[in-house]
């Protein structure tokens, strides 16, 4: 049986790391910039601008669970049509990914898209101001912020992720009802944590 | 540092046995029943009313996040008033037992009540579904009932322990940023997942 590990996260909260780490400790792929890049190669759009589409993701015209039903006057607009585009790579390319290898999946309502193949479902949380920390900590130079600009982004950021996945997936983001496990990172040591749970898929 | 497991769980969803078999592995105290009787003894009053007056919540008078602070007229309740006693013996009895040794608590708002021991705390949950069939397979020639019967009981209880929980501690029961992990047992062999999870308590 595959190993397809999905991880949703709120902003901040380490998930990004949790899921990277998780890959290396078991050894499998772990995706996550590679989706971009091969959305890039197969659309021929710049990544950046891939990456922007996806990360604005409240104008995408059809959820995923109205299927291909698109509405006609969708094509009439060559930018819907290249986001429409941009995201039925998306789902086609994880759902590729997924089936060449055991892998971990980080974001892109992951969960929804490889229902069929079962995966283990995390979502990653934390107190809002452990992440603002977090991020804080992690900011460089050219990015640094005060923390209540930092916490203005962070709930900006989530409150994105969640209408993306509540569009697409017709559920309720961060509702542990569509997770198998869900692990609070505030104040946790990510390594000590993940050297257990990796035994979970051992 | 003592290791102080509270248990938070919907009906049906595997919680107080997850509880059980965490604290064998790990060979720490479990308390539930344990409970129940040690009020009794200390209120000399019968283990069935107690455990009925807990089970009932919703008439509790006072909110714990309110403190000790007794409306003067609550005194001239004697029912209300020996409500109060056993919620008040529940509280200082579970907060003996963590201060004695490990522990594994299961209910009773035991995440809050015990807050200074720095509780890992951890919420069981499961799909209705689940809940219902392990339910019905856990009953008696004596208390047999319907799907339906069975789905009405569940949904009641944990509506119940909703109320209880909100009221008691001013927080939103089952909100996951109230608990360190939230597991979800739907088709979940538990003896499996706790040869994994209890790792993180050694």
């Amino acid at each position: 049986m595959k190993r397809v590990i999905t991880i949703s996260r709120e902003f901040g909260s380490g998930g990004r790391e949790f899921g990277r780490q998780l890959a290396e400790q078991l050894n499998i792929a772990y995706y996550d910039q590679e989706i971009i890049e091969e959305i890039s190669k197969r659309t021929k759009l710049a990544e950046q601008y891939v990456e922007q589409i996806i990360e604005q993701k409240s104008v995408i015209p059809f959820p995923i669970h109205v299927g291909c039903r698109l509405h006609p006057y969708s094509f009439s607009n060559p930018i819907l049509e290249q986001k429409q585009t941009i995201m039925m790579q998306q789902n086609q390319i994880i759902c590729e990914m997924a089936e060449k290898s055991d892998c971990v999946i980080v974001g892109r309502c992951g969960d929804y898209i490889l229902q069929h193949f079962h995966p283990y479902r995390i979502f990653i949380y934390a107190e809002l101001e452990h992440r603002i920390k977090r991020c804080m900590e992690r900011c460089t130079d050219h990015d640094r912020c005060s923390f209540s600009e930092m916490e203005k982004k962070i709930l900006s950021v989530d409150k994105n992720r969640k209408k993306y996945y509540e569009f697409y997936t017709g559920k309720t983001w961060g509702n542990p009802l569509n997770y198998d496990l869900c692990i609070n990172t505030t104040n946790v040591d990510l390594a000590e944590i993940i050297s257990v749970f990796y035994k979970l898929f051992c």
